[in-house]
């Protein structure tokens, strides 16, 4: 094991290097870097300049995710490593970028070590949805789900997916060579946690047992546009005010729900004028839960309410459902194992549902994939604000050290035919 | 006095009309005919068709207003009769318009009856205030309030007040002749209610005894911006949340304060997104009631409220006073005449508090003022489904023709000179 001062050294050369990738920017003053776009060529190059030293020499497939491969031995099983390389728009250094940078730090660690096990490093291509609206769309190459109706999505310029990555040098009809090999054994990402429970916990790391499943409605309420002035209060039907009433039921329902969070992100009233009585309001909805049975539930309920205070006040409503998602649970074994890792590096182990969607949900199709949290001050993400604590950082990597370490010696980590 | 066949003749006309100068607009498909736009020339022209067999020609005073005036004895004094003839975008035909045809009707059954005072037929050039985002430009100018700073506004296009007056052929230093002469004596406004008032009581008209103060204010709930996934319900800071709980307060105070109308129109979410906990939500307010007092107290107790609400939910609030306008009383003498008129006529006489602005609240400024309201179906206005009953308005006629015949043989009109 590494000394404590050799993993602070290089928990700072970690957090230094996602802060050097931020600078590979497609804006001039904020951190953007959207799937295939220019910058992520120099992304690619400095992960390279990276690696070389250590004598391995990375790819990028075909969808542009970046693979560099250290060998094991012969027909031994292979441990995928990584996280993702794009952001949204106005992003913080960490978010995906912490997961990848902490692999490269970790391959380097390995390659003393001859582990009886080959690791990939990742860093996937796509996993925000900012380009084409569809995320994970480096991931869902790895287990073959990139069809012609992604391929042929379009950007907001009228680019479509299969051009892009063509304009990238790259070439479409390659993609169903980066799908997973057989002797893939799992999958591990290191991500910050994006939310405020380890901070308030006092905990640097947490193992996620597994990531919500998620449900995104649109609601519309109509009432009656009528003027502000001559229509008295009781000859009203105000949309904004039967909404804004619905909106408590979404709190209180969330509330009522251990684990559940739902959301009310936007709110738009029609015509929106402030001596008009709103006609319509249009509200989105967000519900999550690591129990889809739980999260139905709750979803109904809203419904339910939305009809009731609607139908009480004289408004109709209407909802569309667009996007029901099931819960993803980790692999049990190898959570075990990240659990066990997080003791060992000197930290209470602690499991999580994680509320947000990653590349690990999608490996874990097909792989037995687990992930780590680390803990994000302020539970801050999607924000220049965005940071990581050194030290935090330092135990992540001793966690991952005593990971590599533990799979080696245990037979969590086999060969298997990919699971169809 | 006329037959009843005879006025509902007249009311038929009278719609008709309407109807006719709806078709002068600027758009081809909808009625939108705003400040000195091109159509308003045909409006003039197409009224002063219908006086010229009166041998009434009227004249367009120097901010577009339509002026027809019908001499009485020598220093008699004058009564004002209009509305204005400007509409809002996708407007009905009867607001504003409806003032002005039935002030030609009446102006045509007053040739004969040799009134011991003078008419004046004002259709006024601007009230909705669509143009340059001030309302009230005609009747301002009669009560001597167009300074340079309106003069100077712009329209989108970037033309002044000033330009737009001159584009119409009339000449701006010519305003101050405008303003009312010192032998007018009253003024006088049919308009339609715009609200559901009069539909729910049964009643074609009633007398407005005054015209609401206005409130309008802006609240700027300010919390976190959070990951709608990775936030427990009890570490966020909502700001659609909060508001949506203060939209409560709003119609709570509103319902519990007889006469008040208090209305968030707008509630915008910021970012918006529907993964996202906003972290901003900005709504406007716009609070009426016909006693300032009591206006005035429901706008402090809503703005304690907004910040009980934000405070107890560790969110911020802010608010912005953008509109705060006195109630304006019609004379009292002449809404005595106008109820006297309503109950002649065959309706039971009922007084109500105008939600709207209308011109009679500015002309109210400097001469004894009345209004009358024609029930409005459905309280639809402002809206191509704006429509009046031809039962309503001939009983409109026959109201406005008893008053003029009352105020013939009262001495409520008097002429005077113009009041400070």
């Amino acid at each position: 094991m590494q000394t404590t001062a050799d993993v602070s050294h290089l928990a700072q050369e970690v957090i230094d290097r996602c802060r050097r990738l931020a600078s590979f920017s497609e804006d001039p003053d904020s951190i953007r870097r959207t799937f295939l776009s220019p910058p992520m060529h120099k992304v690619h190059q400095e992960i390279a300049a990276w690696l070389e030293p250590l004598g391995v020499t990375p790819r990028v497939d075909a969808v542009g995710n970046l693979r560099a491969a250290l060998p094991g031995p012969e027909s031994a099983p292979r441990l995928l490593l990584g996280s993702h390389l794009d952001t949204v728009p106005n992003a913080g250094p960490f978010d995906g970028i912490l997961g990848v940078v902490l692999g490269t730090a970790l391959l380097q660690e390995s390659i003393a070590r001859k582990f009886p096990y080959a690791i990939e490093l990742i860093g996937f291509s796509e996993e925000e949805g900012v380009r084409f609206g569809v995320p994970f769309i480096g991931s869902r190459a790895l287990v073959g789900r990139i069809d012609d109706d992604l391929l042929a999505r379009q950007d907001e310029r009228g680019t479509t997916v299969r051009q892009a990555i063509k304009d990238f040098g790259l070439r479409p009809e390659q993609i169903p060579q980066a799908t997973l090999s057989g002797d893939v054994g799992g999958y591990l990402e290191f991500h910050i946690e994006q939310g405020p429970v380890l901070e308030k916990l006092g905990l640097p790391l947490a193992a996620v047992e597994s990531i919500a499943g998620q449900t995104r409605m649109d609601f519309i309420f109509n009432g009656r546009t009528n003027h502000a002035g001559t229509t008295p209060m009781d000859l009203r039907y105000d949309a904004v005010a039967c909404a804004a009433e619905w909106v408590g039921c979404v709190e209180r329902v969330a509330r009522s729900t251990p684990g559940l969070v739902a959301t009310v992100g936007s709110f738009e009233a029609k015509p929106g004028a402030t001596n008009v009585i709103a006609g319509e309001a249009r509200l989105t909805l967000d519900v999550r839960h690591g129990s889809d049975p739980r999260r139905t539930q709750a979803v109904d309920d809203l419904i339910r309410q939305s009809k009731e205070v609607a139908g009480r006040r004289g408004l109709s409503v209407r909802s569309f459902m667009r996007m029901n998602q099931a819960a993803v649970n980790m692999d049990p074994e190898l959570t075990n194992q990240v659990e066990m890792a997080i003791s060992k590096s000197g930290c209470k182990p602690h499991r999580m549902v994680s509320g947000a969607g990653h590349d690990a949900m999608i490996l874990a199709e097909r792989v037995p994939a687990a992930m780590i949290f680390v803990r994000t001050p302020g539970g801050v993400s999607h924000d220049p604000a965005e940071s990581v604590a050194v030290d935090d950082v330092a135990k992540a990597i001793e966690c991952g050290l005593h990971l590599l370490d533990q799979l080696a010696s245990s037979k969590t980590l086999r060969a298997r035919t990919c699971r169809a």
